[in-house]
């Protein structure tokens, strides 16, 4: 795909290094990278090929779209000095979390591209099986947005930020709540001399069967079958191990209260 | 394979229809299903093609192998019957939480055959990517296992039953508390009217991931980040739902205490 649209990148963490390989390999001009950390700022400049800044002054006025992938927590205060001088150009943000009006002190101009995956800096994302969700403040911005997200995936839909933040909520369940329960994990087998690769193909089928069976069905263990003498034996061997021993008994008392229609 | 050994199946549950399906198509003479639940006797004697009792006296007394697969709460209780008059045969349990000398007051050969995985009814099992750990008493019978074990899957091992234990315990985190993660997720989604499938990749990526990073370097989101106003909105979010609430405070906290080696 070929595109004339001129793209800065603001932020070169893991969410602006993957997007911005991804953007560029679907056609995209990236111009420049800016990054206050000249580390990661040089570093992702040189892997696509364009100048970094590491001061908002000397990001370029000429850009079409401003891609602005920084912490949350930073968000906020950088949008004055980013649309500065750049009044208009299409801002768009990727934080699952923070709502489109953010923008609507500064910009005419903007919307949201969010990408629901989990960014390592070490490990390459297929965007092509990501799911993107869009919003913009008005039709001609929401067209650009989905050319830009059907240009890296099939999985693109409208979201509102009401319904984003919960997406965003969701996906602190499913992924980085569920990741937390691997780590846990490797870390009992670890103490016990035990490889976690072992626990490998357990992991795979539990995500499998997910895209067959509602997870509230999926669910086995100790806790859905009510088995007290393996969760009590369980919890005596976290005796050391406080905070796992509340994860264990909470989380068990969740899967107890849950409704479940075994199918 | 071919072989001569004749296996009778205590219990028709998830674990015992799986597996007693497996080891059939392995090649082994299942010769009969027992279960106190006679509809789940039927049903699974009638897939197998065998006969089936709801009595342990009218179990047959001539087979080598009697393979319990019941409740963990059930399995004590029912030893000595099973055992009674059967006294040359090999017995086996497949439950990962209960050690092997469950059966030492009553049975002069036996062990344990652990398939580390999460059975559910309508869900096929492809034991070729199952981890099976297995114990004995004597080296025979260890033998007879790892030939069982080996008929169905090339990941045998052999595992003690302390081993084995915080293998279960650690299972339970991997698959049964990370299925939970996605059931909370699912409920998150459905009460905004979103659908749990868009989560699919996510939850697939997050599982992937942990094949080539350790889970804590794999770990994304708001509580690695130490991101407070995200975790702080997620959780007046939640206002309405303390349990979750609790939850979601509880792993973010482990989240950030634990430590992480950027890769």
């Amino acid at each position: 795909m070929a595109t004339n649209k001129r793209i800065v990148l603001i932020g070169a963490g893991n969410v602006a290094t993957h997007l911005g390989r991804g953007v560029q390999k679907a056609g995209w001009e990236v111009v420049q990278v800016y990054s206050r950390t000249e580390a990661s700022a040089s570093e992702l400049a040189s892997c696509l090929g364009v100048p970094f800044v590491t001061s908002l002054d000397e990001v370029c006025t000429d850009a079409d779209i401003y891609l602005v992938m920084v912490k949350d927590a930073v968000l906020q205060e950088l949008i004055p000095d980013v649309v500065k001088g750049r009044e208009e150009a299409l801002f768009v943000h990727t934080a699952g979390s923070m709502p489109m009006d953010v923008w609507q002190d500064c910009a005419c101009r903007y919307g949201v591209l969010y990408p629901m995956q989990t960014f390592s800096k070490s490990r390459e994302v297929d965007f092509a099986s990501v799911s993107f969700f869009v919003e913009a403040n008005g039709e001609p911005e929401l067209e650009v947005l989905k050319e830009l997200a059907a240009s890296l995936s099939d999985k693109v839909y409208e979201a509102t930020s009401a319904q984003r933040t919960y997406l965003h909520m969701a996906a602190v369940f499913a992924c980085n709540f569920a990741n937390h329960m691997y780590a846990l994990s490797a870390h009992l087998l670890e103490k016990n001399g035990l490889p976690f690769g072992a626990m490998l193909p357990l992991i795979d089928e539990t995500a499998r069967k997910v895209h067959g069976l509602h997870p509230r069905n999926a669910q086995t263990g100790p806790a859905v079958r009510k088995d007290g003498n393996v969760m009590n034996k369980h919890l005596e061997m976290l005796a050391e191990e406080p905070e796992l021993r509340e994860i264990y008994k909470m989380i068990s008392n969740s899967i107890s209260h849950s409704e479940r229609n075994e199918v």
